[in-house]
């Protein structure tokens, strides 16, 4: 039996939505309502927060991505609040878990086997610094996607992803790399490989498209880190490859109020409406 | 109240016990003594091996190491194993969580509290891939310290950090440009910064101990992954910071029976003194 490739589920459910929203969790107590944590211990009051942000995104969203830093921070109880959470998003839409994970193949492998196996999630981040043997194991499961970092879109993100090796960036010798790692005559792909290119530096973005034209792309940093919209529009559409932009406090945090839930809609549906032009 | 820096409480410790070995915890299922995994839930069984990894081996290691792999992959009970774990170490030795987080500033920070708030770890290990605002918030608490990574000891681990830079090979770039953050004039450093430099490349180990020779160091590799133990002891010397050499699976498994944890203890023991030469 054929396992449909994480590549393929995804373009699909955007065409279904005709939607690259990425709705992303990061549920921060300090940011939640005041009416959601002022009664609830903070794990039930996060669930209830994913699941009105889930059930009022959901058919405007083509994927999720759970930022596991904050469910993390919730300690004991984190696992048990990522798996209601997981429980709740519908089993057709893919969700990303982003853990920016990288240590050597036998930790890898632990670290795709809490992933995929035991949170069923369909891709992941991947931090490839610690390079191919760090992150193989993540993609020795058919049907699943890897997001390798190639150029984040925070500050720092130039620090070392722009330094440059024989007159190119770093960034753009990662995902040259990464790429021969599934080719022919190597251990092939079983998963689908992905990269992460920031919106807010959109020469980076446009040489990661056009390097790898097919691959899925995760999108962060449009709107608030400072990214452009016609240009993202624009290079999204030199490649086809499934696309995901991501935004997180943007949409979660629209309002503070009872109606965090519409605003966040309103969010994810305009998100949604000002990128159906990548789509074309 | 000024607060003792891990950097110094790793020294102290390291000469209490005469010893650099840092014991890592990496509880593989899989490899666990058969008479503990057959009658016991693998939370319960996971949490006795690392209670007789302890025990048998407190007083000659000078740290240990929790790979939170090995944790995560536990499922839902992960957290409180670990947890559990922690609490059978005493509290005067050092804790590092290798987990090699790194994420934009916000997120980072969200992890930073899950490691050193909830979990009181001592260190941790970092992946700067992202750059400055990835790793200030680890280095926002005083008194613990970050490990970042430089150069690993892993196949892979010459896929990216060996590109040259400037006529450098990246992992220097990533030590100079981290020892610059902390300089007079920046934010300056309130936890300790070291870095992990593996065994496996003498002349990275070399490099980085000439670049940071009062930082502290975590070399993995030694043994196993083919670090040659004169030179890596040669090397240490060469700085005053403290190192912890660590060793994971040849403690844990040099044996399958039951005298597991007295095999472990003579490992780590005579690991620790083939490593007296360095602290002279």
């Amino acid at each position: 039996m054929t396992v449909r490739s994480f590549a393929e589920r995804l373009s699909a459910r955007m065409e279904e939505t005709t939607s690259l929203v990425c709705v992303g969790l990061d549920p921060d107590l300090q940011r939640l309502p005041p009416h959601l944590t002022s009664r609830k211990n903070a794990a039930q009051a996060v669930i209830e927060f994913n699941r009105a942000i889930i059930e009022a995104t959901v058919d405007t969203a083509a994927a999720y991505k759970l930022n596991l830093a904050f469910f993390e921070a919730l300690g004991a109880e984190g696992w048990s609040v990522l798996q209601a959470t997981l429980d709740i998003i519908p089993g057709a839409v893919p969700v990303v878990a982003d853990g920016k994970r990288g240590d050597i193949g036998n930790s890898a492998r632990f670290y795709a086997h809490a992933c995929f196996d035991l949170l069923d999630f369909d891709a992941c981040t991947v931090s490839g610094y610690m390079g191919r043997d760090s992150v193989a194991p993540f993609l020795d499961h058919p049907g699943r996607g890897v997001f390798l970092l190639a150029r984040t879109s925070n500050p720092g993100g130039s620090d070392f992803q722009a330094v440059e090796y024989q007159g190119r960036p770093l960034y753009e010798h990662v995902v040259r790399t990464a790429l021969a790692w599934g080719e022919p005559g190597n251990d092939g792909e079983k998963g689908s490989l992905g990269f992460v290119a920031g919106a807010s530096d959109i020469e980076a973005l446009r040489r990661i498209r056009a390097l790898a034209p097919d691959s899925p792309l995760l999108i962060p940093g449009l709107g608030a880190q400072g990214g452009n919209s016609s240009d993202v529009l624009e290079t999204i559409r030199e490649g086809s490859g499934p696309v995901l932009v991501n935004s997180s406090r943007a949409i979660l945090y629209a309002s503070a109020g009872r109606d965090f839930d519409r605003a966040a809609r309103q969010a994810a549906e305009a998100l949604r409406t000002s990128l159906i032009p990548a789509l074309s």
